[in-house]
């Protein structure tokens, strides 16, 4: 017992020290004091090598400075407050691309010109997240009229009619379902949900229609497959057979969140099971260590040039789950794995010297790119892991305390 | 003298012997009796692992096996001839999405309903190959017409309106050229009009467009940049900087058969320069070995999780340019870089146990992906390799020969 109070202990100091170096590094170099907003394309000593904006590292960032601020005591610093105000405004100014049209860019100039647009909806949620929390720092109504109609238009693209992201010009082909989607879609709710009546109420059928199509990915009992057809069956191919573990695994951390708001611990053990056990043993390469990017359900080689990479951020979404189901069900087996993976990726994707996270390494562990932001990653997932992780440790050894 | 020209036979009888051997793997075990075509997607030991049909290797393997049929004689073979005809007819039946309109699909299911389409221009260029070499092996009219009529398409959509392909829903957003996209003209221009007097005055002019846009890639005289502007400018950030050493060589590999048949020496002599020897330079990781797939021209990491991989068409693109460059001429440095890429390639890329090449090493040459075909590599870039090095080979031989 004393033996495990230290090492809850030593992780959540862990965690905390990684956080505040972490958030430094992007304090230190990302910000653009002249057009607000921030970078995300940083190299490994946070020089800028690319002055584009790319829209999802921005509204996650946003996001995070907003709930760090308000959420961490020792953040509730000016600097970070003083980086969101701006970033927030140049979000609801220069997102979208042909305003009012919701739909976002997915890289601007530093000036706002937009550059690209993806068929996807992942700049528009990771808006709707960075405007959510921008309104709950200074409760300005606009940015959460913000998040409200973006998320409104969200939920119309995947549910009714996605032909603004250009989804259904060719009426014939099949359509798939990203596990992604249902999962960024329960992540947009727990955030708009949170400590919030009115949208708990507003947004309930919509929780449920997302825990359940999540659940559909679960096929036949034995794998979370990470694509599947619009009516919930398996798909033809390499495709329908992929596995993405650390996606199965995030999107089991927002079914174990909503359990534990319903107070489901029937739901709750069948997603400790099947969507974190089940693809942690799928994923994690025993022989090397770390999670492969993606496995053939039938074993197959995939096709995906990048399989057997490691990238952070499924790493990040494991440590997250586990620890979580470890805090609902006190099983020291979920322990167990927590600290082997926070033991992985401590050692591997930090960098000692210049501080940060590297986002990839190969097979046998070795950094692959040593850029600490990109088009994709930015000031998000491994913050957001080790907050999540140090509140939750602070609870356990609280519950431990209290106990005595 | 003596020694130069048993190089060149040794050789020569290896890109025979390993042509017939890649060969002998995709006639085992790729073809479709049941519905016509071939499937790609085929794993280390020739299993199929995805039964669905993807389009742009259906119409390469379609154009090589008719290709080979044609000029090389020992493939004059009811077997290849049996498989490209009914090849030819599944694309002409179920390669368009919504026929007439000449939009095709990326992949099918094996009997041909369409599963998914691609914004770009690629399987449409690889039907316009297939239904040209379908056309020269029995000289049946539909064929040609579907090529001229597809290529046509593909040029309207490229100088005129992209809007079929969706390139400009978004009117203000950036426009940028993919170097790969001239590319493929020049190469469907290249193969339309061989030996074809109709087809060279009906493309002359599109050819001279290829050309020229494709020198445009070469900026300030030092780099090949894989992306540049409508107007020939480059473009911001990291993919403004962006380098494909492979595309640009095979790029270069088009220019420098454009130079042979105008005899064009000045044309000649730059292409060799900076679309062979700089890309190679800046490709050519002299550590390892290997041609990296991406570099960045101000030596920054590429932001693409791939940036380090070998892929196995790159070399045999370089393979092909430097044997054509000193064929054209005859400076033994040229010879030079095409042996040391020969003698990696084969080394590295080769299975020695299942016939076929791997797609794609890591950095230090181990198998990263053994599948031997897949959503795009198929039966194509290294016969392709070891067919023309061959062809070149011996009219080098015959050359020596008959100065002696």
């Amino acid at each position: 017992m004393e033996n495990q109070w230290e090492t809850l202990q030593a992780w959540k100091d862990h965690m905390a020290k990684e956080l505040d170096t972490v958030i430094s590094f992007w304090t230190d170099y990302s910000h653009d004091q002249e057009y607000g907003g921030s970078f995300s394309c940083l190299s490994r000593n946070g020089k800028l090598y690319d002055e584009l904006k790319y829209l999802l590292p921005l509204g996650k960032q946003v996001g995070m400075y907003c709930r760090l601020y308000r959420t961490v005591e020792r953040f509730r610093r000016a600097e970070l407050l003083g980086a969101a105000k701006p970033g927030g405004e140049f979000l609801i100014r220069f997102a979208r691309v042909e305003p009012p049209a919701k739909k976002c860019a997915f890289s601007v100039t530093k000036d706002g010109t937009p550059v690209k647009v993806q068929r996807t909806l992942f700049s528009e949620s990771y808006y709707t997240l960075a405007m959510n929390e921008r309104w709950r720092v200074t409760e300005e109504t606009r940015y959460q009229n913000e998040a409200v109609e973006m998320l409104d238009r969200i939920v119309y693209w995947v549910r009714v009619d996605s032909s603004e992201l250009s989804w259904t010009r060719f009426s014939r082909t099949h359509k798939a379902e990203d596990l992604a989607v249902p999962t960024m879609l329960l992540h947009l709710v727990d955030q708009l949900q949170e400590e919030d009546e009115e949208m708990s109420k507003k947004y309930a059928e919509l929780e449920d229609w997302g825990v359940q199509r999540i659940l559909k990915h679960l096929q036949e009992w034995k794998a979370v497959l990470d694509n599947i057809s619009e009516d919930g069956q398996g798909l033809p191919g390499a495709f329908g057979r992929e596995q993405n573990p650390g996606q199965a695994i995030e999107a089991g951390r927002y079914l174990l969140q909503d359990a534990q708001r319903e107070g489901d611990t029937q739901l709750r053990d069948q997603v400790i099971d099947k969507f974190l056990l089940l693809p942690f043993h799928s994923g994690w390469d025993a022989e090397h260590g770390g999670f492969y990017s993606f496995r053939d359900v039938d074993n197959w080689v995939p096709h995906r040039v990048e399989w057997s990479a490691r990238l952070w951020w499924p790493h990040c979404e494991v440590m997250v789950a586990f620890l979580m189901g470890y805090s609902e069900t006190g099983d020291p087996a979920l322990l167990k794995i927590f600290i082997q993976v926070s033991e992985y990726s401590f050692r591997q994707f930090r960098d000692l010297v210049y501080r940060e996270w590297y986002g990839y390494l190969i097979e046998d562990g070795r950094v692959g790119l040593s850029i600490k932001g990109g088009l994709y990653k930015g000031c998000y997932y491994n913050p957001q892991c080790m907050a999540m992780c140090e509140q939750i440790l602070g609870a356990l050894l609280q519950r431990t305390e209290d106990s005595k």
